[in-house]
């Protein structure tokens, strides 16, 4: 696909319609600006798919045109594309201290780190890309050193917020930087993309600092360990928990790779406060007493290989949790782990814990990273963009994005609800929709990257609801009759011991519908294959209702 | 397993550790009587698994025991398991009259009404069986016509609640009978089964009535079409439904099998008021103006087959959802259904309708149907049990109703949270543990019950996740060679197009493994199938990190 000269050309690559696998692209003239490049976690309509990163089609298109992929903040929905990108096509990277940092340990792992261009950015600095200048100017969010983006070209002033909430009190800065963004809006905004995952949430989303008093009161009561799960992420709250250790004299363990990692990189650079003497290992708390010791543990979510899932089913080798135990869930649940969560919390009570978990009033132990509608309004306010484009959220929330747009003047027609992949053009001074390019999910599965099809994730689903059934004949070469006795052989469809009255019965089927081919049809390996699936199929359907994948094999000799 | 005599026996088949399958029993000398008998859905552990019923392996081992299954309510965690009981058992079936209306549908449509034995019993019944008596008492829920029972035996009284809050303003009677209870609980309750579904939340659930003017204000504000979904079997929020189309001239029309059964099965036997010329068929919808017609359907958990997602995704025959209509989802996700639903609110965006969900204030449309931590409070006050058996609820609700228990003076070593199979005994007026009974899942899958067993499911879930191969080598009988190149066929596992690599180096190896075999190996099976999955499996591995179910077949001619 080719753009006109002289166009601003705008579209979501991902973080539309869903939420996850941010990344959004900007394009000037000759000039591809990407900002993020998010994955996310597979549903169970994707059996067995590891990760899904959005589908870079029209970059590698256009590769001499992508300059810059700019990073807003270090989470996995904008950062987990990277290594799946970079794999294909090498962009400077433009990124705060710490998501960089965060970067690094992820190019790593995927053996990239050593011919990856990055560039630490911050809010003083300008990236300039073809007749496109970024700027930068600070959020705060459930991550430090995020920043939202100023993009400047000559068709008028774009900006990206990044994720953010206005947390006037952060628990360790920077601040939300108002001025800058009121300035911002004075010069003039043509188009806002702003994130919208709370835009369904009424009022104003409480400050960091909150939780950070019930965290240290619970320290404070628990008569033995005390064990606290959170997003490894989330390093105000990983702040909070530590100075909460410090306050009530107990040694930290850390538990859970990306603990241990986010912990070190954050540490590192600057951004937690963490005395040496503080952090002990997993197998020096026996020397402690129970009141002495604070676990800080992944697995918040209830991921099952996660470390608070093997601590409450007893699977971890060193450390165990004892009754008059207290556990603290630091977090909410995101839709879709609130089962595997509540399966956690049932286990950790079977083995006599004190859970703490929720963030309603009685708990508090969690608050949104994401700004709620009066924050929405807030954003909006101080950018006074002509046009918005509502994004990171599902359709729902881009709707009520609108909607909170509507509330503060600006008109309905120029809030664009766009799906990943349609583009809004700039030409002239007014937006339009512009043409599609290619969007959607890459899969990951293993070491392939989109390599999984729709057939592929057809028969996964077909395997997984009813099993199947493998039927091998053998045929002689010229007589073209079979052989010896058909083989059946089935799995995840019936328990073949108990079946054995089924079993023989297809067995004898298969036998008298080969008997009854005619010689012409026998020299057809789709009219046999065919004539087995049907004839057999019926016979299990009508005897079971289940209808396993049959899958005739025939063998020429 | 034989029970001594002169002992009362209480346990739980089902609905302890988990929300569903209801099944309780009580057991004095040589007589059963059981308590309910629901079903549940599979989670996405059991891949291809249609329902979850109660194992009853102790019921059919004491067959000629076993003189009465009395239901409390006719929801399905409690009636839905009854199909698959009778099929085995034959017991007489007691219930409330819109109880037994409502298992007379599942019974019909498994073909079993005209031999089952049912008895429709009321708040002054009484059923003897042996020296049990049984008596019942009214209770509010999200279905009339519930009841609590109470139970007298040699050994002490015994009072299963059922499900209930405390309903003071009912939209259509009776009322919570405050007095039966407490005259029950001064005759003396030696054990309380009672139920725990919403131990964690604090204070009083609000009325049902409460959403009825919420209904009403959305139907009178709707400007066109008004949809509304809830769960067929709460007959009060359908009632005040229906007020609310004919307090807004709207004709109704019915979406979905459940909704069209239990309508009319209440409306027949009385608790639905509904006028005649109310209901319209779907396909009359076109004769009038939108704004006098009002939808009700199933769907409100956001099932994918059901009526709500066929209109969300306009796969409807005779009835659209146009921009500006007003869809009203009166239900709260059950945990598991977050995602499905909110897909569905997303579609309904992206039709243009104006969409009201969710419980909050801003909505109102939802109220639950169980009492919070003050009702279940008041019920222990009212029945003040020497023993308390918390039931219907998993475990951190069970633990939370110990909790409560305690906090209104019933000592911690009183309150018996058991698992599925555990049975409580009373002798000589004190509860011990007993002896463990069977208890578990069964399965039904299509046509089986209970033939399902973990093999079958862990080869699913295995298919699922990477698919298979098959390989299938023909071995001469005499010589030990193979006779054709092997066949190598995957399903599930990667595009073939897109892997011919791949493919022709498993082919590959497959020949030389088998060739590098030595004679004695090539007599044994076993030794065949083992090298070809280790080696293939490796390779596979190692080029796709992929683990496909690797299934080697061999012929023998």
């Amino acid at each position: 696909m080719k753009l006109a000269e002289n166009k601003l050309l705008i579209a979501a690559l991902g973080g539309v319609n869903e939420i996850g696998k941010n990344m959004y692209l900007i394009q000037y003239d000759q000039d591809i600006v990407v900002i993020d490049c998010g994955s996310k976690f597979p549903d169970e309509s994707l059996p067995g798919i590891d990760l899904i990163v959005p589908d870079i089609t029209y970059l590698l298109e256009n590769r001499d045109k992508v300059r810059a992929l700019i990073v807003t903040h270090g989470h996995e929905d904008h950062i987990g594309g990277i290594p799946y990108l970079l794999k294909q096509l090498n962009v400077p990277v433009y990124g705060t201290q710490l998501t960089i940092g965060l970067i690094k340990i992820k190019l790593k792992e995927h053996g990239l780190l050593r011919n990856a261009e990055l560039q630490v950015i911050n809010v003083d600095s300008t990236v300039h890309v073809g007749a496109i200048q970024a700027s930068f100017f600070a959020t705060s969010h459930s991550i430090p050193d995020c920043v939202g983006i100023f993009f400047q070209t000559p068709e008028g002033n774009v900006v990206h917020t990044g994720d953010f909430k206005f947390d006037m009190s952060p628990v360790s800065g920077p601040y939300p930087d108002l001025h800058r963004m009121a300035d911002i809006g004075k010069q003039g905004v043509k188009v806002l993309l702003s994130e919208s995952t709370n835009a369904e949430r009424p009022g104003f989303t409480p400050s960091e600092r909150s939780v950070g008093g019930h965290i240290l009161d619970a320290f404070a009561r628990a008569e033995q360990q005390v064990f606290i799960s959170t997003f490894a992420s989330n390093v105000n709250r990983v702040q909070q928990i530590i100075d909460a250790a410090m306050e009530t004299n107990r040694k930290l363990v850390l538990l859970g790779r990306s603990m241990v990692n986010v912990v070190s990189v954050a540490k590192d650079l600057g951004y937690l406060k963490l005395p040496d003497d503080l952090l002990i290992d997993a197998k020096m708390t026996e020397q402690y007493p129970p009141e002495k010791i604070a676990i800080l543990c992944t697995g918040s979510q209830g991921e099952p290989m996660a470390a608070l899932s093997r601590l409450a089913s007893s699977r971890h080798p060193h450390i165990e949790i004892l009754p008059g135990d207290t556990v603290i869930i630091a977090a909410g649940a995101i839709p879709g782990n609130e089962r595997n969560l509540a399966h956690v919390i049932d286990n950790l009570y079977v083995l006599g814990a004190n859970v703490i978990y929720g963030s309603g009033s009685s708990a508090g132990m969690h608050v949104s990273g994401h700004g709620s509608q009066e924050e929405l309004k807030l954003m909006l306010t101080l950018m006074k963009p002509e046009y918005l484009i509502p994004v990171h959220g599902e359709f729902r929330m881009l709707y009520q994005h609108r909607l909170l747009a509507e509330s503060v003047g600006i008109p309905n027609e120029n809030v664009f609800i766009v799906r990943n992949g349609e583009t809004v053009q700039i030409e002239a001074g007014t937006a339009l929709l512009g043409p599609k390019i290619p969007a959607g999910n890459s899969l990951v599965d293993g070491l392939g990257i989109g390599d999984i099809g729709n057939i592929v994730l057809r028969d996964r689903r077909h395997l997984s609801s009813d099993g199947m059934l493998i039927i091998v004949t053998t045929l002689s070469k010229n007589q073209r009759q079979m052989l010896v006795a058909p083989e059946v052989i089935s799995r995840g469809f019936v328990y073949v011991r108990d079946s054995e009255a089924l079993m023989n019965e297809i067995h004898e089927n298969v036998k008298s519908i080969m008997d009854n081919l005619t010689e012409s049809e026998m020299s057809q390996w789709n009219v046999i294959k065919q004539t087995l699936k049907d004839n057999i199929g019926r016979l299990i359907y009508s005897q079971t209702k289940r209808r396993p994948m049959i899958l005739p094999i025939i063998i020429e000799i």
